[in-house]
């Protein structure tokens, strides 16, 4: 059975400079490990908000780390300095808004800033990437909205099966084609 | 008093080949013969996956047949050969959103896969353009959803005027333009 | 205290022409005068739906007339002469689609013809641009919908502190950023 690879890419000026501990990022991965019974391996950085070096990591990611999922917190604002949105786009092939729209609807019912959250999803080759907020207790909230859709997107790209403790998050996998 | 012409395009390797009957296809002329008092006329096309072609049959829909509405079925996932949203994006003038946001609202009611639909729809000079997904019991639920405001849509595109079964679904004609 | 300008675009062909009276443009000062208490400034333009002429008008009140925020009406349905989102986001950087989801999604609530709204919102440099209909009686719908994230959007981009009438809309800001 192959291993899952998933990045996790913080992206903050901040904390790639060590002015604070990246509760973020730390935040994803102790989330995945909730949700996931299949082995899985993550592959970890914490990165200034710079588009350039926000496209390489994510391509390496996912053409030479060979990520299926990668996932990405911070920089989806609408400050001067929040890129992440259009890094994305830029190295993704096909996109998919629903994951945007799904989560900013989430956080509508919290926060009416919720439409400030330029986060977007999309496919770059067989790898899915998708944005999260920056704050650490919207990653929950965003991942139980989003996450029982990706294992089924995984298989559609051939990608490895993940398998999920029900009793965390029920992912969906229509019984038909 | 015009003949709608109205474009269907089943986007499937498989059905392409002939290795399975089109339901989605089917289901759409079904649907539309359901809604439609006035007279229309069908041109209907199945093709495989691929952008080139799905372009150039949208074009010809819209530039030749003179279709003022073209619905596309498949295509719409996040597997590799799924394309038919970036061919539609690649021929429309300008978009239209709220088509492709309305469909996975009203999917994500029965399944939280909806957001892997990355369906769309624009414009091509004065002919609407609108993916719907591939699967046959999709077809009716995301028609019933969106068509209500089809009717005005081509109205205010100098399109013929469509008339319905009020009984069956009910179009939307604000009173004052 | 810096006064705030914001700017006002009236995008219609026949308001531009004198045909009838700019209801849409009075209606957002209206709304804002009854909104803010912070001093504010209008900058106020009626256009035709032309694209290039929207466009320097938007790039006019962002980079000349330092608008942190700008609003539109007009020009955002499916009739050949709207295309005031395509030059919304041929000026913008960076783009804001939760904008258009809400008011859609609000917007629905009401009509179901309000997925033909193409209406986008995005910031070029420091300021924002929002589309809102051209309909005098959904400005105040919509402006509801979205100005309570509008205070908070400027914050972030070190714009004016915009204060607001408590009892008449409530701009949301998080304790921490």
């Amino acid at each position: 059975m192959t291993v899952a690879k998933i990045g996790i890419v913080t992206v903050s000026d901040r904390a790639s400079r060590g002015e604070y501990e990246d509760l973020s990022g730390h935040a994803i991965i102790d989330t995945l490990n909730d949700y996931l019974t299949s082995e899985w391996e993550p592959v970890y950085q914490v990165i200034p908000d710079e588009q350039d070096l926000i496209e390489s990591t994510l391509k390496d990611m996912v053409d030479n780390e060979l990520c299926s999922l990668v996932v990405t917190t911070g920089g989806t604002g609408p400050a001067k300095r929040d890129v992440t949105p259009e890094a994305t786009e830029a190295v993704c092939d096909r996109m998919m808004p629903g994951f945007g729209e799904l989560m900013r609807q989430e956080s509508l019912k919290f926060v009416p800033t919720a439409i400030l959250s330029r986060q977007t999803a999309g496919l770059r080759g067989s790898s899915l990437i998708v944005n999260l907020p920056g704050k650490p207790k919207s990653i929950r909230e965003c991942l139980d909205a989003v996450f029982p859709a990706i294992p089924y997107c995984i298989d559609l790209m051939d990608g490895p099966f993940l398998k999920c403790d029900d009793s965390v998050i029920k992912p969906f996998r229509p019984k038909t084609k």
